[in-house]
């Protein structure tokens, strides 16, 4: 019997711009890790929280009820597992982000836990564990991080419909590209500070650009997602609390994005671009980033990057 | 030169539920038929408006501009055509029917006018000016009656896309039934009634169905149709005012409906259902209406009915 699994999951971009909550899309080449292990007893312990240095993290809590990763796995192993479970947690993805953070973490502890039991959960079965993990970050059964996280690529999720899930084909040729600025936006708090209700054109409009974006991903018309790959709604509201969204979105714009918009709440900005552009793209973005006196790191994905997996 | 052309364009099912304002579904076997003539002068004129039985209609107008057909044809005559235009109409829908009344006129108004001209358009290049007419009859650019009643099937028409729209597959094996019953709803003013805000939760919520709906199309999914395939927002506030809808509904629904609304503002009531079980369905629905005492007709289309034509 195996004593210990690593599992790891990718970063993601929530809403991707035009599916406020119901749309999330995974990052390829950053992620977080977690490894579990049999332990004596029967609590779920987090045992180390580790940074990209190696070092202890020096934010994150080690308390099993505070932790998106050991709620998420504790949530798996007491309906599945038994005994005691011990996890590491390695943070890939930086915290507060906009990148899907705590689904990440979440994500990875369940993948990895999940490796632990008599007899593992096909991978869609995780993700209402999964999902237990981010109510705790986000305060609400928001999928759009944690389902692509888990899933990988494009992934509709519509709180309604889950634990249902739609993978989207990632249209041929286009690529992400995600820019993370050194800030940092507490999610649950931006969510409090969005209006509450929205006109009813606004919503027409969006759901318009919505329906129009799931049609262009299916159909492979890439002139139709640089039509649809706007926010009306929520953009407007958020992104005035990220100092270098004009100057990076403009770059991105310049070197011939589809579309740009902020990754989940913020601070990250994600440009959707033709693939052969990606590069050049990515550069903008950060020099218009630095430009602001802001430094920065940027990704390149393509639409189809894979999802969660055990490392062997 | 051709001297006398007649256009059929079909009736059509607004909203389709999911897609207020945005989505709309050509039906089989009703519609407008519309003669267009060359005539002395270079006036635009209605020579007769027909009803089914051939006499002069009761109630629709006569006057160029207080008619969607003529106001159509003129759009499109005085900017390509010359000379005078004589129409005749001869309405097969139903008035204030929520089938799309006055955007068939419009349609076959349009692609009867098209067939008098030294150039004649393609098909997709006629939708603003039949759109002209529906912004009479209904005060707005709402396309989801004038794009399926001209393109045929499925069509994603948004405001913000126009004159872009995006035809969706059918999906294989569903049908759509159609419940005409006898009372009538005025569209413009059902549109005042209307709330003109929505809370950020029934934003999202139906946008998730919306998304889930297109998904679906392309996918062959059934059942995500049936998952999908709910409005939220619109039909509560509607609903009330026809009668036999919760009845007719309910009939519907035990028929084996994959889902049922209403058609555009009503008072026409419509359900997606396995195309095995659309004639049992229509049934259904006209008896549990005819329980309501009212009388009424209904029609089985599949999804991919086709658009407006010149008839030879």
């Amino acid at each position: 019997m195996t004593d210990s699994v690593t599992g790891f999951a990718p970063a993601s971009i929530g809403n991707v711009a035009v599916g406020f909550d119901v749309l999330g899309l995974a990052l390829s080449g950053v992620g977080d890790r977690v490894s579990v292990r049999r332990i004596e007893g029967d609590q779920v312990v987090v045992e180390e929280v580790l940074g990209l240095d190696g070092e202890p993290h020096p934010y994150l809590s080690k308390s099993t009820d505070q932790n998106t990763a050991s709620i998420a796995a504790k949530a798996l192993w007491d309906e599945h597992g038994r005994g005691g479970l011990g996890l590491t947690v390695h943070k890939g993805v930086p915290l507060q982000s906009g990148m899907g953070s705590s689904a990440a973490s979440a994500v990875a502890a369940v993948v990895a836990t999940n490796g632990l039991l008599p007899e593992p959960l096909p991978t869609a079965a995780l993700l209402p564990f999964a999902l237990e993990g981010e109510r705790y970050a986000s305060g609400g059964l928001h999928a759009d991080n944690v389902a692509p996280s888990l899933l990988g690529g494009l992934v509709l999720c519509p709180e309604a419909l889950l634990p249902h899930t739609v993978r989207l084909p990632g249209p041929d040729g286009v690529s992400a590209v995600l820019l993370h600025p050194e800030l940092q936006v507490n999610t649950a708090h931006a969510r409090r500070l969005l209006r509450k209700g929205v006109t009813q054109a606004q919503w027409i409009e969006q759901q318009g650009y919505l329906a129009g974006f799931v049609a262009a991903c299916y159909s492979g018309d890439v002139a139709l997602i640089g039509r649809t790959l706007r926010d009306v709604i929520i953009e407007p509201q958020r992104a005035g609390n990220v100092s270098c969204f004009d100057a990076v979105s403009r770059a991105a714009e310049g070197a011939g994005a589809l579309g740009v918009s902020l990754s989940g709440s913020g601070p990250s900005i994600f440009a959707l671009c033709p693939a052969s552009k990606a590069t050049n793209l990515a550069t903008a973005m950060e020099q218009a980033c630095r430009g602001e006196g802001i430094d920065c790191q940027s990704w390149v994905s393509d639409m189809n990057a894979p999802g969660a997996y055990v490392e062997t």
